[in-house]
This record gives structure tokens, C-alpha cells and sequence, in this order.
């Protein structure tokens, strides 16, 4: 099971009732925090999820309403009990950025590792398991990079299959996992049992920018759009642009050039009170668009 | 008019509905904020209160509970359309902390001056017109402060006396504020129409500490004393000693000792989710006390 979480709607500055825009990725056991603002700590709280598990932490950049959280976060990382490393994926400077805030949280009982950015466009960034992160440059006023989530699906399992072949149930689990058994003098391997592998479950997370061609390239198929929509008012297109950052129908044009499944709106400006209002100007380029609320879950299955 | 407003009466972590431990206080113009942990801009929002009039940040000690929101809370308050200079007041080192965590929030449209405090005991910091802040070291797990608030009164304007010396009543604003005037040919002094300067209202402001004479010599004949109470289970006396915190207890055993007319308790652990549970551990001993609240506020009139 795959687990979507967006943990915040805001952009710009947190407001009583919109935590800013985060997501979070769990996945066997291992989560994936895109983004840190102010408040996202009580977000991830709200949203009844726990800190043990984040191994990695995304950054898209370095303005604060996405980075101000990190001392906070990695202290109650800390209080959970981890002591397992985690990787902090940003652009360029990002161990420099992270130490600086981290003047208030030293003492951390993990390790931090950095990975950091470059300039390549949709270059896979870090492997857990059956999950690959890939980043890509988008155009905003400071370095920033839209991040794709990826999870590769093998087959399901044949039962009948596995029942022909005479495989007992307890080695199922382990074909299902990748692994040969022997079963009745003769080696089962797990395509033996398992169907045709099953296209990868996608996800993409991009805010703070300008719209691009190469952005719903990156998007391309996507089963989860996670796109920022600054404002919705038609009038403030010009707005959006001026400050660098993407409207509702400009998300929901990506949206359709990438052939997403499902497109859902975030970073609202704190101007904007109900997004809901504008959803149309959205709808009506992609139909399949949500207004992002805190804490909106979506699962996949693995 | 005096406005205090405690923001929020968490410690370590902000929750979901409570706040970090901070305070405003707004006098004729200039609000002063004590620590600013994460999401204290989001409560100062939630208590309808502005941050162009924020001008002075005193800062009890660098733990993140009480600093991580300054990179947000600068940037907010450049929002606000404030140029004018912010002083920021706390223990040694105090600059390179602010400035390292705004490695976020660089370009600020105001100046910001620091003032660094020494080892004395009760030392006058900064006065704001008829405001004067003062700091006192408290004993906590890294240099810690209390701040205590005095703003001095002059006596009430007496209107008989000054309708006997036929003042005219466009002068008495003038009067009332300090100013000699010349009416009918000679001088009136304020002196002349005011009555005895009144006992100045003092606030003190103490968290994370354990108890200690001078902080309650420090907090003498205060009309509010807001202090720490970690832990309000008498079963957790020997907790808050050890991470050198303060009980509910040993904060109403100061209040009393001070004189204080009322106490709020405050930065409540996480692991207390009804302090109002253990009111009684602090009201046997000091009668005059409530369980800090988001928001709460008093007035008093200068």
C-alpha cells in the first residue's frame, strides 16, 4: 500500500486552519516528506501520522514557507525514537541550508545525509525498495525542482497458478516478495506465479513555479498530479506570473497536456479565503480536479 | 492601555490546538513579543493581532520551542509594510543565532538590532517610552532569561484642579502628557494638575527554569506573573527537576513568595493534555492562578 497524504494547503505563510503545503509518501514502513514550512510538525500530528518512519525529507527550495519547519521536524524525529539515518534531498546548498537552521536543533540521534541537486531535467534522485524519487528543475525566483514519485508493481499473484504447480501457501509470501522457492523437488520462480507486471503507480508534487512544457512531461501519466494553484480568480493570471508562481488553469492545462488521472490544487495564496469558489476555472480545462484540503489521503495498492 | 496576550501555552513540541508558550505585549503603538516558537505567527494570527507594530523580539533562551518561528515571524512582519527597526533581545550569542536562521529569510525591509544580555541579575534592557523591559538569569539546560515589564504611571489628571487654575481643556491633553503649558498668563506644570504618580503595572514572563528566590525577588509585587508549569501531577515533581523544568507547585510557591496578584500557568508538557486536571496543585498554594489559555488576555489602563 502506497499512502498519499497532503498535509497542508497554504502557501506563503501558515493560517490558522491551512498548514502550508507538504506531502507526505508512506510506503512499507519508510515515509517521504516533500517539503517542511512552519507548522508542518503539527500537521503530520493533525493528520494522525507518525515521525519514526521518515526516512527522507524532499525540498523543493529554500523559501521559508518550505524549509522553516526543519528544526522543529527533525527534533520530534529525534523524540520518536529514530535512529536510523535520514537523506535530505534539496538544491544546491542544501547541507549548508539545513545546518544553518539546525542551530537550534544539534544533538540529532540520527545521522543527516544530503543529496544534492543538479541540473539535469527528471534525474532519479534516490531507490527505496520498490519506490524511485526522481527530481526536475522548474522556473520559479530561486532554484527549484518538482518531484516524482514512482512505484514499481510486479504482478499479482496467481493463486490458481501457484495451486497448479502445487506450491504450499507458506511459500507464497516469499515468491511474492521476489524470491524462488522449492517446492516438490523443483524450483518455482515468481514468474511462475505472479501476472504481467503492472504499470508503476506515479505521483508528482510540484510547486513554486511557472508552467512548463517540460514539467508535464516529467508529470506524464501521472495517476496524482499535486500541483500548485496560487490563485483561481481568472483576473490574477497575470499575477501568478509576475511573482513566479502557477494558477489554477495553468496547473489544469499541465495537468491535461500530462495526461494525469487526478489533479489536485495546493499552495494557495493566504488572499485567496476559498479556493472552492474558483474550482471551476480549473474543471473546466481538466474535469478531474480537487481543491487540496489538509490531511487528504489517497492509497494505492502495491 | 497595557494589552497582554499570551499566544499559546505549549512547550517542546506545538500540538494541534495549543500553541507555543509566547506573549504580546501592546502598548500605544509598539507591541513587544517574548520567544517565538514554531507557528507563533500562525497565533498571532488566530488572536486577531497585527505584526506591523511588533518592534522589539526579547527571546528567553535558543531552544526551538521558543525560536524556530523567527524566520517566519520577520518575514510576516516584512509583509506588514513595517521599515521601521526591530530590536531583538536575548542571551549571548543572540545575533548569530537570528542570523543564521534566517538563512531563510534574507532581504527583510527593516533593520534589525540586537541586544545581547549580560550575567546581572534583574539588569534594565530597554525603555519604550514609559516602558521598561528587564531580564533576570534563570537556571535551565542552556542560558535562559525571565523578562519582567514595567510600565511606570503618572497620578490621574485632576479636572477640578484644573478647572480652579481656568486651564483651558485644549491644553489639558498636553498637560496629561508631560508638557507645561502657559494659560492666562503663566506657566502650569503637569505637577500642578496631576495627581500622585501611580504604582507602576509589572509583568514577568519566566519559562523554562527551575524555581529560584531571586526569580521570585525578580518577580516582587508583579500584578501578572506568567510562569512555567511543565507538569501539574504531583507524582512529576522530580521530572521537571530533572530536565530542569518548573511544576505547577513550585511556580505558585513563587508567586506567592513574589506577592504576585495573579499567576498564569504555561508551557505545558505535551504529555499533559488537561492541565486544568491539576489546578488544585497550584490554587492550595497560591489561590490566584489559571491554567494558561491560547489568546488569553488582560488589559490595564496606564
Amino acid at each position: 500500500m502506497l499512502d498519499v497524504n497532503l498535509l497542508g494547503t497554504g502557501g506563503m505563510v501558515p493560517l490558522p486552519g491551512r498548514y502550508l503545503t507538504a506531502l507526505m509518501v508512506r510506503y512499507r514502513g519508510t515515509a517521504v516528506l516533500i517539503d517542511c514550512g512552519e507548522g508542518t510538525q503539527t500537521a503530520i500530528r493533525a493528520a494522525g501520522l507518525g515521525f519514526k518512519q521518515i526516512g527522507v525529507l524532499c525540498l523543493t527550495h529554500f523559501h521559508a514557507d518550505h524549509t522553516a519547519g526543519i528544526p522543529g521536524l527533525l527534533l520530534s524525529i529525534g523524540n520518536s525514537g529514530r535512529t536510523e539515518p535520514l537523506t535530505v534531498i534539496g538544491p544546491k546548498c542544501v547541507e549548508q541550508v539545513v545546518q544553518c537552521l539546525c542551530v537550534i536543533a544539534s544533538q540529532l540521534p540520527f545521522d543527516v545525509n544530503f543529496i544534492e541537486l543538479g541540473d539535469g531535467g527528471g534525474e532519479r534522485v534516490l531507490t527505496i525498495g520498490s519506490l524511485t524519487i526522481s527530481a526536475h528543475p522548474v522556473e520559479h525566483r530561486i532554484p527549484t525542482y518538482a518531484y516524482r514519485l514512482e512505484l514499481a508493481r510486479q504482478g499479482r499473484f496467481d493463486t490458481d497458478k501457484a495451486l497448479a504447480l502445487g506450491v504450499p501457501v507458506t511459500c507464497w509470501k516469499r515468491l511474492q516478495e521476489g524470491e524462488a522457492v522449492e517446492s516438490g523437488g523443483r524450483t518455482i520462480h515468481p514468474a511462475d506465479v505472479l501476472g504481467a507486471p503492472r504499470r508503476a503507480v506515479k505521483l508528482c508534487y510540484a510547486t513554486d513555479l511557472r508552467p512548463a512544457a517540460s514539467l508535464a512531461a516529467f508529470a506524464a501519466g501521472a495517476d496524482l498530479f499535486i500541483c500548485e494553484g496560487i490563485y483561481g480568480d481568472p483576473e490574477l493570471l497575470d499575477k501568478a506570473a509576475l511573482h513566479r508562481h502557477c494558477h489554477f488553469a495553468e496547473a489544469a492545462r499541465m495537468a491535461k497536456e500530462a495526461g494525469a488521472a487526478e489533479l489536485w490544487l495546493t499552495h494557495f495564496s493566504p488572499s485567496m479565503l476559498d479556493p472552492m469558489e474558483y474550482l471551476r476555472t480549473a474543471a473546466d480545462i481538466f474535469p478531474n480536479v480537487r481543491i487540496g484540503q489538509n490531511a487528504a489521503t489517497l492509497r494505492f495498492t502495491d
